[in-house]
């Protein structure tokens, strides 16, 4: 059997990325975890998350021989991407660089905003990148907290969600920043309301887009890459598999079959 | 030394149920313990929540030699209390049975809300407890997932709040109930707007007031309250407690000292 590509987050949010990822890279094999049982990892320490990941990445290796590690949650990727970098030989692919990479290829990037969660934001794990990769760029961060809870309601095309927003990026009311990184999986579903607020001079970077762009790479440069038969794609779960099929539908955007209950 | 009450909740939003404790028996010592490392508890399964309320229970019991425990979380209380009861000695008081107990007591109550976590709302538990008590009352129950991170923002005071309950509460815009259940620790803090839609004609019954009715009254049936001086209380957490004395702030009303993390 082929090995498949691990991908993990704290819940549904990661479903975002995996949808990226099957659909750039259909010929391969998925096995996407949540960890519903703890979620959410957005308020959580450093410390805790940096357990709860190498938990994963050992079950998922020790049980599942994945070939490769995509952490599919942006507080995880910010918080504990070095440790796993340094603990485990199969590559591992964060949130961080990839969107960042993306804003140092664009022609304006003269201001950034970023949004994610309290944990992503403390961590300044965006920060530190972008004043590497474009270092005479005014970055501007703030953590939105609500919006995870307003995307799992499926709340993207409520009033209320564009009132949350207008709250949230009421720094870039008047200026709209040349790019704004989604730094947390759940946003992409609130693309749209996003967009409405900011306008259109504000590019908006997809964590799962750009990952997918990065992975799709490495898994061509190591000669895995495959045909063009549909993903299989397994998922797993810390806690009960309805409300993980139900809720996260909004996000992967499709029916999941086949959600396994998992003890870490 | 005295035997301390043990309180535990999934975070901060048991502090809202603390801090009525504390004011109705000030000559007692309380234990809290907030299980910031696997909060929320509202979305996940009752298998999951039971695990960890033993877990919990039996470190407060073991390690600290709690006299009494204290349920100050909806979600707990609707999906383990019976579980808790027939595994401890000790007295287990919970959220339910103390706001049904209230609700009873109402000369009006024909129609009954309850709003709570999505785990409480599906457990039924407080449809079963008031079918029993008030057989003749129409109960309207809904899930309401965000007012949590609303309350945890410190968002009470905000325009969007208000809109978020007017959405919530929508089945009640109409014909508000003769008594709305809060069926969240979070709440209270947002007690201000959620009156303000539904108006003076509703009661709204506070799972830590009614609680603390029913701690008092075991307490001293016991024999053991105490006298005027200031309750001892100390503070527990399983994961970063620096956050959990920010945001705990909110619901606790005051400073709280010496928050020690513990590994469960």
């Amino acid at each position: 059997m082929e090995r498949p590509i691990g991908v993990f987050d704290s819940g549904v949010g990661g479903l975002t990325v995996l949808r990226e990822l099957a659909r750039v890279l259909p010929g391969e094999g998925f096995l996407y975890l949540g960890d519903t049982a703890r979620v959410p990892y957005g308020t959580k320490s450093t410390e805790t998350i940096t357990r709860y990941s190498i938990e994963i990445a050992n079950h998922l290796i020790t049980r599942h021989d994945i070939k490769m590690l995509v952490v599919a949650c942006n507080t995880a990727s910010s918080l504990a991407l070095p440790v796993l970098r340094k603990i485990y030989k199969i590559p591992v692919v964060g949130m961080v660089d990839p969107c960042v990479r993306r804003v140092a290829s664009l022609e304006k990037k003269a201001s950034i905003g970023v949004i994610g969660t309290t944990g992503t934001v403390r961590s300044g794990a965006y920060e530190q990148a972008l004043r590497q990769a474009v270092p005479k760029a005014r970055v501007t961060v703030r953590a939105c907290p609500l919006l995870v809870s307003l995307a799992e309601e499926g709340w993207a095309e409520k009033p209320v969600t564009r009132d949350v927003i207008a709250e949230y990026l009421s720094p870039f009311r008047k200026d709209p920043p040349d790019a704004l990184i989604l730094g947390c999986t759940h946003y992409p579903v609130l693309k749209k309301p996003i967009a409405g607020f900011l306008g259109e001079a504000t590019v908006l970077v997809d964590s799962g887009e750009e990952a997918a762009r990065v992975v799709g790479a490495l898994v061509s440069g190591n000669g895995t890459e495959k045909g063009t038969r549909a993903p299989h794609i397994r998922f797993l779960v810390t806690d009960d598999p309805e409300r993980f099929s139900r809720v996260g539908e909004i996000f992967f955007g499709r029916r999941m079959d086949s959600v396994e209950r998992v003890t870490l």
